[in-house]
Parts: structure tokens; C-alpha cells; sequence
């Protein structure tokens, strides 16, 4: 999906929802088990009652991978299902020297044909650029990440100020561009996006973090859109897990809505 | 595999080559192609053909992941024929938050019975300590790796002239210990191994970039070993693809006996 696709569904939508599909099979509601693959089933439920609200889904491979081959087929089902109108990312967070990163690219965005990929940009530039080689597709690399131990590296300084996720920022610009690169900047860092945005103004932002993990979409809204938007606010475990009955499709898609309506205020 | 177990194969054998499984469809020869699984087939001739000669396998997951699930089935085969003896490494570099590694520490450590994987560092503790949480298994952290990208973020420098992995190496070392943690460290860094052995004395090290990359044995050994030997020193693509003829288990192993000659002058 190219830039102008993406920034055309959401405002046609109204809405830079991604609903992430972290679906584990000890969570899922217990009347699914009995269908050949469960996964999948809870997949499609949540996708139908979703795809209204949301612009992008966001499978996160661990899941999926944790059940072997098996795992994969659903995972390809589930990409299969999607409608072409919405951004698939593969949140992955792959990286490896060149010929591997190029192994990967070949997994994610042929065998499955998402439209991104989630990568760590610890191994720098030969472990990102096989990823830009393909035309609209995206590198989605981590930035500022979520989690507690985000504190442990990413916030490492350089004797100027300079964090090591600041840097991630500028010196990966040299490699992609605003059409085939998006970051990583968790909702928990809300203080940070005034800064992110300074440094790089018009890439998309992809934001976990909302929801379970405790960010909101005001506070990531306040300094993290740009004009085309710019955004893509993640929800996961507070959508699809809203509900373990035989309701949870109508639950995830009331959570779905109820993110979205509070991002209509920004389209004016 | 314990830590007593490693140092006892690599001492009994004197040898401590791994051999790293990068097995891709369009390098193995022609004749093996018409078999059900040639990814296996493959694989179980160059295991037959080095075991002999090296103490670990590092399958690298990339290559079976191109191939959806039916590089899985291959990967699951190879890992069940690897001798109970060697050591095995996913080479995976995953890293994710908590919840998410769980999952992956699932995948690589109980459906697929690995001894250790590969993670990356970048995402801190969260994404590292879920791998730390079971017996006698391994994660081997990246820390300076052996690609051309290495430069990009990994020597970023702090004030006090501290570099990233070697802050890496160090913070790690509050997480794990020498009896459930390694580093990985690229051959292509030879001056690098006497402060390395510094900051990180009884940890093993895993060093790729030997061979095909451009590194060697007596490189890495002059500052790299330690008391315990402490080293892994993996080839992948020298061994591996030594020949593209029906004689390639034969080339392998005379590669494989190859580096680990060199090797043995490390034991008296």
C-alpha cells in the first residue's frame, strides 16, 4: 500500500485505528477450541466486527509462531481474510545481517505479502535496507518502544544529549523516507512525541501502547499528528480480549468504535 | 544443555565449532530438490557429515520461516535429528515485551526444544528476561555484531566513552549470568575481543562472521578465550556450501574438520 493509500482510507474513515491481533489460544473464548483452526476463527470474528473502525490490522507473530506450522497457516489465512483496503502490519521485529533480513523480506512480504514489517534496528543499516527494496512496502523500525525496559538502551545518551532512539530517528532517514519507513513510539512516552515529531516530521508513527499498557489517544494526539495525520494508534489485548464470551466480536467491535470516535475530533 | 555439559562436549572433542544451518532452497544441489523435504534432507547429510568435528547447530530461522509452515516442519525435523549432545541455537534475534518474548521463549524453547536463542537487546529488560526464566536454557545477546551495520548503532558512545554493547554487556550482566547468558560477537571484530573478555570474563561467546565474512579462528582466539575455553566460533555458508555437487556432505565435512584442527592447539 502506498503512502497516499493509507493517508486516503483514514480520512475516508475518520479513523488511524490498528487493531492488533496478538490471539493466543489459552484467551480465546472456549467454544472456539472445537473448530479445526481456532485461530483463525477468532481472527475472521474480529476482523468482521473491526474492519469499519480500523485502517490497519496488526498480527504480532510470537502468537502465532508459538504453535509451529500450524501457527503459520493460520497466520496466512488470517492475512488472506483481511480486506486489500486495509495497512497489514507483521509485527515481527526482525533484523539480521543482509542476506538474512533479505530471507525475512522474502517471508513477510511475499510468502505473505503483508505491507510492513516491524524491525529492530539494533544491527543498523544492512538489517534495514533489504526490507526498502521492495516498492510499497514499509520498514516499520523501532524507535521509542513501550515497555519498561525501554529505559535500558534506547535512552542511552551521547555526549551531546543525544538518545540512542533520537539517533535511531535521524540516521535511519538516510536509508528510507517518509513513503517507505514509519517508527515505533509507544503511547507510555506521551511527553516524548513534541521531540519525535521535531525529528521526523513526516513519517507515520505507529503507537502500541494504548489501552492494556495505559496510554491515551488525547495524550499521543496532543504532540504526535502531523498534517496528513501521521499516526497509526494500536490497540490489542483491550479490543480483541474485550469479551471471552460468545459475544466477543460485538465487544471488540463497541472497543473498536469507542477508540475511533475519539479520533473523528481530529479531522476537521 | 548446562554450562558443565558444554565445557565437557567441547573439551572431550576439542573442538568448539557450530555449524550454522542457513539452509536455502536455492543453494542446496539440484538432486536433492525432488525429495519430499529437501530442506531436511539437506540438513541431515551435513549433520551426519560434521558432527564429529563441532560441539552446537545454529539452524538460522529466517531461512526456514521464507518457506511458511513447511520450513517449519523442516526446522522441527532437523532440530528432533540433531544429536542429544550438541548444543542448538535458534538464531532468531527476537526481542519483544514481556507478554509477546513469552510467547517466542515458547516457541524455540518447548515446541521446539532449542537450547538457547538469539535475542536482541534493543527493547531491554522485559524482552530478554522471559528467555531467562527457564532451566538450563540460554539466551545469547546480541552485543557487537559482525556486519557492516555494526557501526550504525552499537559504537554509539557516551560521555564517558562507554559504547552501546559495551553498555549491552555490561547492564545484561544485572539479568543474567554465565550459566544461562552469552553474547554474540562478529570475528570481523578482532580487536574488540580483549576488552569484550574484560567486561564479559566467564560468559561464552558466539562468534559468527568466520569463513564467508572474512574472520578467523586465530583471530578471534588470541584475546577470546578464556578459562573454559568460552568460545563458539560458528561457520555457516564456508561449511555448508563448500560444494554444490552430490559430494557436498563430504566437502562439509573436510570444512568442518578443517577449522576445528585449527582448533585443537587450544588445548594442552
Amino acid at each position: 500500500m502506498t503512502r497516499q493509500e493509507l493517508i486516503a482510507q483514514i480520512r475516508t474513515k475518520q479513523s488511524f485505528l490498528c487493531v492488533g491481533l496478538d490471539t493466543d489460544l489459552s484467551r480465546i473464548p472456549k467454544h472456539l477450541l472445537s473448530h479445526s483452526d481456532p485461530i483463525f476463527e477468532f481472527n475472521k470474528v474480529i476482523i468482521d466486527a473491526t474492519k469499519d473502525h480500523c485502517v490497519a490490522y496488526k498480527p504480532n507473530i510470537a502468537f502465532y509462531e508459538s504453535l509451529g506450522s500450524k501457527g503459520w497457516d493460520s497466520l496466512g489465512k488470517t492475512i488472506d481474510y483481511i480486506p486489500d483496503t486495509h495497512f497489514t502490519i507483521a509485527d515481527a521485529k526482525r533484523g539480521d545481517i543482509g542476506n538474512t533480513s533479505r530471507q525475512y523480506a522474502k517471508t513477510f512480504f511475499e510468502t505473505l505479502r503483508f505491507d510492513s514489517i516491524t524491525v529492530a534496528p539494533y544491527m543498523g543499516i544492512d538489517s534495514v535496507s533489504p526490507f526498502l527494496e521492495y516498492d510499497h512496502k514499509w520498514v516499520i523500525l523501532l524507535a521509542l518502544t513501550s515497555n519498561q525496559g525501554s529505559q535500558d538502551f534506547q535512552q542511552f545518551q551521547n555526549a551531546e544529549g543525544v538518545q540512542l532512539f533520537e539517533h535511531v530517528l535521524t540516521r535511519s532517514q538516510e536509508w528510507g523516507n517518509p513513503s517507505n519507513m514509519m517508527y515505533v513510539v509507544g503511547a507510555t512516552h506521551p511527553e516524548s512525541f513534541q521531540n519525535i515529531r521535531h525529528l521526523a516530521k513526516e513519517h507515520f508513527i505507529l503507537v502500541p501502547g494504548v489501552g492494556a499498557q495505559g496510554g491515551t489517544v488525547g495524550d499521543v494526539c496532543k504532540f504526535g499528528l502531523n498534517d496528513d495525520i501521521g499516526l497509526l494508534i494500536n490497540s490489542s489485548r483491550g479490543i480483541i480480549y474485550a469479551s471471552q464470551g460468545e459475544d466477543f466480536g460485538d465487544s471488540a467491535s463497541i472497543q473498536a468504535k469507542s477508540l475511533a470516535d475519539q479520533m473523528k475530533a481530529y479531522f476537521v
